[in-house]
Formats: structure tokens, C-alpha cells, sequence
């Protein structure tokens, strides 16, 4: 019989998924960035909860801070791309019997750190013995009824659009685990896995403005989230451009990689990808904006299944790929 | 330098809770069964949030479904003793490489299966690859304002009461785990391992009576939980009898233990220990089995911060003991 190993994250969530029963009437159906629930008034509580593991998900060069603080990071991320505001966070830790005391102090000011940026605080969790460093947390957020932004909302015609440029996780990725030379002045490469950071500002405003149809986090990299709001919303996209960030371009040229496959195939990136009623563009963008964000049109929304990028003068198809724990490569 | 094992689960959770911005103005204190969030309306949304592990918290002859099971219960009841409802859950699970698909479906079934015997449901999560099994889940509840009980809040004179009688887990465990021969008729003591049972119906129906000053559930062990209300109300208790199951008496008695001990000492069992206005006793007795509940009445606050039992004729001190990770023996 298969193994975890050889069934895959994504497997091994549907078997899950399979044994349990749906909540009637779901807001936000299951696998989205996080579940809603309906607290009676018009206010929704929005929580979502994501593992970090050590082994996985820890580079060598990311310190116990880093990665404390990133286990936040990743969670409120998730709040971000539903649009609502992160109130509280709560940590569940697998501590290896061989950590130090300045270990353990470090995963806390980290946990800590993570939440402070966000305006929010770890109210609580637990600590348990454990063979890997296991930092669980979980995030609990609010927001109105009707600002809630699913997958599924995005209509033909609608532009889509991210918070920022790709491929710098990718890229920094290379650099910390294969010890690939760094382009100068392109220390936001390596900065990106080590302190990233989640787009809460563009997420509540973007809900806010009415003008967004769906959204996700691109966390497990930008294919595959294009690929999850096709499947949500039953839309494709054509797309004219990916933003790549200058350092990546150069990055890539050194050392003869695809820029756009960097950009479009990475993963743990926290921008948000969105689409947007076309006649709402311009007040989406400006809102983005007073609140010191960015949001790049990469193309529209449509009707047929296919995702298409334009690139060199031809249409390449974007592969359902992305960043998965376990699968063998 | 201390390593995390020389620490001990109670000193690392110290080490990170000094590393931690407080909320200012917390509803409920680091350290209590939940926290609380004020949502800016009547009601609270209560968050807790608790991990099993494979290796620690499960015994051999538990299987997956059961230990799912388990890590949703050991939830819901840090609820129950906030007084909250349970709405939601989430699931975060670390999976061995090893785990079978039939392994992943019984772990999925157990989630469901402890979810839905209190009519609620697992909303979301994630899995990721680890060494251990992990199952860290989330639950989100419910309660008015003025519903919440704390642990601080116990006041001299108020009577000490537990939703059901104990000894049963620490007896199922030594049954389970040193393969101690259980007495006829005495299935209660190992389902008391394996399929714990949250107090919901006893701890939503304390926290609407307004009869209850303080709350715990006892998954620490009841000595352990009497000094946490203790600590946290500055009060002592002078307790004149322990309720302990029947079955713990003859299991006891066969191989030679106190049962006192085995029911003060113990751990993992999820019943409820309230302090009760004297005045409304009698109405709280009665609400409690009204949802086919019990109240057992154990003694009195008292001022004094002594925690003192009497048993056969004498008056002894129940010890600050209990279940911990990590400590070696």
C-alpha cells in the first residue's frame, strides 16, 4: 500500500478531506486560505492554521528567530488574502529534546516579533517534546460579511493582479541551499525566505474597495495559485506579463535560469494575487497605494480553462506546478 | 547549557512566555484552559489550541482513528471550561513518511468523528511531512461577555465541585502500558484513555448559571489543577472527599494502590473542577443535571493558601504534581 511519501501533500489532504463532513452552507468551502465562521452579528471570524516543520520548511541558514517568526508570517498571510484583520495568533510548539534554553528564548521572541509587526499578540498555546521543531500556529481575524473575499469569485473580463514581483524566494532559495552565487546589491533575494512578509495592509483594503472578485495568497507559488482560482472560479487567464523583480532577472542571467520560471514556479512568496472588476481598477489600485502597496495588472480573466502567458511573442501554457512536501522529486 | 529535556515542559513554557508582548487589557490571562477575544459585540470568540504527538501522547494500543479523536476532545474541553460553545476546528498534521493511506483515512475519520459528537466541524488545516505524528488542532467557540469564566476567580467560602469522579485514566494507563491485569467489569478504565469525553453541555450550562467563580478542566490531573486555581484566585481549598470511580477502588486494591493517588495524580481526564457560590449550589446542581450531567461537591475555598485533603480521619497536602512532558523521571 502507498506510502505518505509516494501519495504527496495534495493526495493526502483530499484522503483527509474525504472522511469529513461539510459544515452546511460553508462561507468559504474547504482548501481555501482560511475558514470563515458566522458569529450571528455581521462580523465573521476568519481562521486559518498552518504547520512549520523544521526538516521542511527550515533552511540551514534561517535562524530559530527566523523561523518562529515566519510560522506567524505564513498565517497571517492566509488572513491577508481573505481580507481580514489578524486579532489574535496562538502557537503550538514540538520542541526537540536537544534545544537550548536560548533556543527555546529565540523561537519565542520570534513568535513575538511576528505578531507585533501585525499589530497583533500570541495569546497562548503549548509546548510538547517532539523529534522536530514543530512551531503550529494558528490566526484568528475578522471582518465584515460582505467584505469576505473567496477563490471563487473571479468573473471573465475581471484583471488579475498581484501585490508585488516574483521570483525572489526562488531565487534566495538557490542562493541558501545550493550556495549559488549572489548578484550584488541583492540582498532582497536572500531576505525574502528569511523575513518575509504578509500583505495585510493590500488584503483589507482590497476587501474593503468592493472592487476584488477573488483572491488567495501565493504561498504555494504563483502557477499554482492562478491554477487554484481557475479550478475555484471556473475561469482561465490570459496574462501579458509577470512582474520580476530586477535582482531576480540578473540572478537568473549569471547563472542561465528561466526568470519566468523562477517567477512562476517558486513558492512560500506572500504577495497576493487578486482579480479586479475592470471598472473598478483604478480606485482598487489607488487604495492599494495609500496604504504604501503596490498592485500590477498581469492580465484578465477568461472564459475558456486555459492559462496562458504571453512571453517573447508566443503563448506559453502556465503548468498546475508548485512548491509540495513530500512527493519524491 | 539546558537542554530542552533537563528544562522540562513548564519551564520552556515560561522561557517563551517572557519572550511575549501581553495584549493589554487581556480578557483571559496567559495560561488559562483558552484565551478570549473581544469582538465588539457581546460575544467572545474563545481560541485554544493543543498538540498531540504521536511518540508522547499515544499509547501503543491507541490507534489513529482514537488518537484523532483524542487530539480534537482535548480541545473542546479547554473550551468547555471557558464555558464557551464549540462553532470550529482546524487540523494541522504532521505525517510520518511511513503513515499508509489507511493510516491518513483513520486519522480523517477521527477528527470527524470527535468533531461531530459535538455537533461541530473541522473547517480547515494542513498537513506536512515530519518524523512524529503531529496532530495540532485548533478550536474556535463562543461565549457572552459575561459568561467567561477565568480561574482567578474563585473567593473563600465558595464550594469546589468536578463534573464526574477520577482515577479512571491513571488506572487505564497503567492497564494499557504496563500490561497490569484490569478487574472484572472494569471496560471504563481503559475507554477512559482512549475515548475521552469533553464536558461541553456541563461547562456551557456552569458559565450561564452565574453560580460558577473559577474553571478548569482537568487534563493536567486534579492536584495539578487544584494549584492552578489556587494560584491564579489566591485562595487555598480544604477538600473533604475525592469522588473515585469504583472501578478505580478495585483496580487499586488488587495491586496494591493508593487511590487516592490515582485519582489526584493522574492526567488526561477531562472533567471539569468549578468553585460554586454556596448560594446557588443547589441551582447548579440542577442545571448540571438537567443536560444529564453530575456536580460532585469535593469542600470549601478557603482563605488560607493551602491546598489540604481529609482522608481517613486526617488532613494531608495535596501536592502541586502532575502530568509533565519532557522531565526526566
Amino acid at each position: 500500500m502507498s506510502s505518505a511519501k509516494e501519495l504527496g501533500e495534495r493526495k493526502i489532504i483530499e484522503l483527509i478531506l474525504e472522511c469529513l463532513d461539510q459544515m452546511p452552507n460553508p462561507l468559504i468551502p474547504f482548501g481555501d486560505d482560511a475558514s470563515a465562521v458566522d458569529l450571528g452579528t455581521d462580523k465573521l471570524a476568519v481562521i486559518n492554521m498552518d504547520m512549520l516543520v523544521g526538516k521542511t520548511d527550515v533552511p540551514r541558514t534561517m535562524s530559530l528567530w527566523q523561523a518562529a517568526r515566519k510560522a506567524v508570517i505564513m498565517n497571517i498571510s492566509d488572513l491577508a488574502a481573505k481580507g481580514a484583520q489578524p486579532l489574535a495568533l496562538l502557537a503550538s510548539i514540538g520542541v526537540p529534546p536537544n534545544l537550548t534554553k536560548t533556543d527555546i528564548q529565540q523561537i519565542g521572541k520570534g513568535l513575538n516579533a511576528g505578531a507585533r509587526e501585525y499589530n497583533t499578540y500570541i495569546l497562548g498555546g503549548d509546548t510538547n517534546e517532539a523529534s522536530d521543531l514543530i512551531i503550529s500556529c494558528m490566526a484568528l481575524g475578522v471582518c465584515r460579511k460582505h467584505h469576505l473575499i473567496k477563490r471563487s469569485g473571479a468573473k471573465p473580463g475581471d484583471y488579475v493582479a498581484v501585490t508585488g514581483s516574483f521570483g525572489k524566494t526562488a531565487s534566495g532559495l538557490k542562493i541558501l541551499m545550493n550556495s549559488l552565487s549572489a548578484p550584488e546589491n541583492s540582498g532582497e533575494l536572500v531576505a525574502s525566505v528569511l523575513m518575509p512578509k504578509a500583505r495585510v495592509k493590500e488584503g483589507m483594503i482590497l476587501a474593503q474597495s468592493q472592487a476584488t472578485t477573488a483572491s488567495i495568497d501565493s504561498s504555494d507559488g504563483l502557477a499554482w495559485s492562478l491554477h487554484e482560482i481557475s479550478r475555484a472560479s471556473n475561469v482561465g487567464f490570459h496574462l501579458d506579463k509577470i512582474p520580476i523583480a530586477p535582482e531576480v532577472e540578473r540572478f537568473a542571467k549569471i547563472h542561465g535560469f528561466d526568470p519566468v520560471e523562477l517567477a512562476l514556479y517558486g513558492g512560500e512568496e506572500y504577495e497576493l494575487l487578486v482579480t479586479i472588476k475592470p471598472k473598478l481598477w483604478q480606485e482598487a489600485k489607488k487604495a492599494v497605494e495609500n496604504v504604501e502597496g503596490n498592485l500590477i495588472k498581469l492580465g484578465r480573466v477568461t472564459e475558456e480553462k486555459q492559462l496562458l502567458l504571453q512571453t517573447d511573442g508566443k503563448l506559453v501554457s502556465i503548468e498546475a506546478r508548485g512548491w509540495e512536501h513530500f512527493k519524491t522529486a
